[in-house]
């Protein structure tokens, strides 16, 4: 019986290039990428993924919402199978790295392991999700929504872009609309991510172990007073509905401070009617988006925000309506696959930092069926969503490496598939 | 040699009539009235208009702006006519009142003479100014403009609508363009129109004595901050461009309630970029209106505002750019004219309030070229540029009985012109 081979390190270059590749498929002339969910240039990054991985070994599959699965075969065929992964759809002027670094990662280590004959003994996958944006589909994470059941295979078959067209329309039409809507065994999941933040590169740490993601309370705020003139209508005598709605907006921040480090409160949008110069504003609509690291204090920052809407109401002639659109639980990942990120970042040479993600990622919606964790590695002054989004060569594989030891450790090496190689 | 005639009262209920019938013409399901500068409903009004004046004993004519006047000879043709007037172009979605009132309430006036037999010593004059409201074609009180010089009458007639069409064009089109350019001798104005404000409601006052206008100094102000995900950018790293504008939005009404009672302060447009809810917003752009009755306080409004606006500088890595757009000189009307509104007010048995225009009147550009006044009567809730905007009957027959005075005894009555009628 000869030694286990130790696992091997990624081909860095390579997966670099692997990014800068597929970022070609939708190229923004501002360094972005531009390629929403099941358009025709998704099609064409999703061929270009099972081309890859075809050639790295691997079989694929596409299930009925569209996930793709790349597997290469273990020893142990009954043992669940590790997945890891992320998407390749991104926002309108979006960036090269959120999702496709995640997918890459995974596909650079199938190339890897196959480079270095090494044989797992439990199979490993790896996923792109379809539809992780949202930006021309609701519910957002749809692929991995559905296969984790959180969203209904009908449901999101039948969502619809603003022009009428449906998921399962497009589907078809380009060509990914598979059979397999039973979702198979799975061991665990990793993914890798940029941060999307700036706490990695301002602490100086290359790799965060995220332990959970942030719990999230959206509302709808309205606020309504009486539209009249600028000029005739003395102060006293307004009912100034961006006045009120201004002292929300400030509350919201104020509110996520109090309760800082991990806590988040932003209005993103606002609309004032009727918007004209010289009239004082009647009606102001506003969005809210509360976040914090567990449920006691997001809704401790949601009663809060209640009281100052009635302590508005009852000193001002305003009418003011807050209305939850949406709600998702604080998570916390499976400890053992943290750990294992931890042990795994540790092993390969960094000081790790615990990290709490505040967007939404696949990996929550995994989490519901699978113990999953994930590796995050910085990205430039925490831009993303943005054609300017940057990820430093080192950091992209220094987060692949710490990829491929968690997989290989959950999947077992057994042995060198072909020495003779 | 016969005693000289009283000064008769004016006709309420048909003035009240002349104001539904002309309301009828570009009437709106919710009551209002919508009818734009140099529309065929416009067109219709002028022709209503000319119409009843000519049937009141009125001769017509038409300047080069399109301004209609309505003259009714006096027994001394050498004395300079006393003009009063106002508009009948509208917002859309306006009222009866805004305007029409004015000119109605002038009308009136010359027909209640007629029917009384009275001849003035000098020549008096309904005027109908052109595009007061400004909603179509910029600047506002276009036509008072180029009579009193405020705006060329090239640069007015070459003026054009979110269509491409001029004034020019449209005053042709229309039937319109009159020759006389060159404005004529003006004794005075007097100008009576519906407050647009709550303070004569709240003061249970009939009758206000407008005594000047509020100075206007105009902003646009760009706040830019930086642009980033909700989700994972900690509070402390952010620079959200909204609560710094928010900030500001409150600073404009503390620093016009400073100024209590005759300051304004409202932000009526707001625009924040990119304006998704879950997007910290990284540039805010929003308007600043900023009112007073004097420069100084004017001034002192302003540079409050810079301080402010330093202060967020100082303290947040936020830009922010303060533009003025435009600014309208605090004005006090004639003297005696006001004294006369006074007088005549007292005498038709009311207690008028003196009151500060907050808006602009054509009467603010008649006052650089002639002694001017201007009559106020109350509107319900003090709304105006609305479908609901409602004056009382017994209020607009009194503010007419207020102008027929003013007229009456700025014109001089000389006697009964046909005793036989």
């Amino acid at each position: 019986m000869t030694d286990l081979p130790s696992i091997p390190s990624i081909d860095g270059p390579r997966l670099w290039t692997s990014i800068m590749d597929l970022a070609r498929i939708g190229a923004t002339q501002g360094g972005g990428v531009s390629r929403l969910a099941l358009t025709d240039l998704d099609k064409e990054a999703r061929c270009t993924f099972i081309k890859w991985a075809r050639e790295a070994g691997c079989e694929t599959r596409v299930d009925a919402i569209g996930n793709i699965f790349a597997r290469r075969r273990g020893r142990s065929p009954d043992r669940p199978a590790i997945l890891m992964g992320s998407h390749i759809d991104t926002q309108p002027g979006g960036g090269k790295f959120d999702g496709n670094y995640g997918v890459l990662a995974g596909l650079e280590i199938m190339r890897s392991l196959r480079d270095n004959n090494i044989e797992t003994d439990a199979d490993i996958e790896v996923v792109v999700w379809t539809n992780e944006e949202g930006s021309r589909f609701v519910p957002l994470m749809m692929g991995s929504g559905v296969f984790s059941g959180v969203c209904s295979l009908s449901d999101a078959l039948s969502a619809r872009d603003s022009e009428g067209v449906s998921v399962g329309e497009e589907l078809t039409r380009i060509g990914f609309a598979g059979d397999g809507h039973v979702p198979h065994a799975v061991d665990s999941y990793f993914e890798a991510h940029i941060e999307q933040g700036p706490v990695l590169e301002r602490t100086e740490r290359t790799i965060g172990v995220v332990v959970g993601a942030l719990g999230q309370r959206w509302f709808d705020c309205t606020v309504t007073g009486f539209e009249s003139h600028a000029g005739p209508t003395p102060m006293t005598h307004r009912r100034d509905a961006l006045q009120a709605a201004s002292i929300l907006i400030q509350r919201v921040v104020e509110l996520a401070k109090s309760f800082a480090p991990n806590a988040r409160g932003t209005v993103g949008q606002v609309a004032v009617h009727p918007n004209s110069r010289n009239v004082i504003p009647g009606r102001v609509h506003f969005s809210v988006d509360l976040r914090a690291e567990d449920e006691e204090t997001l809704d401790s920052m949601a009663s809060s925000l209640c009281e100052t809407i009635e302590t508005i109401k009852q000193n001002q002639s305003i009418l003011i309506d807050l209305v939850e659109v949406s709600r998702v639980p604080a998570m916390r990942f499976d400890a053992d696959c943290v750990a294992l990120v931890d042990r795994s970042a540790r092993e390969a040479g960094y000081d790790p930092l615990e990290i709490v993600s505040g967007a939404g990622h696949d990996a929550i919606n995994l989490a519901k069926v699978a113990p999953s964790a994930m590796i995050f590695i910085p990205c430039e002054g925490g831009v993303s969503h943005n054609e300017i989004e940057h990820a430093e060569p080192d950091h992209v594989t220094a987060g692949a490496n710490v990829l491929m030891r968690c997989i290989c450790h959950r999947a077992g090496i057994v042995g060198v598939a072909n020495p003779s190689h």
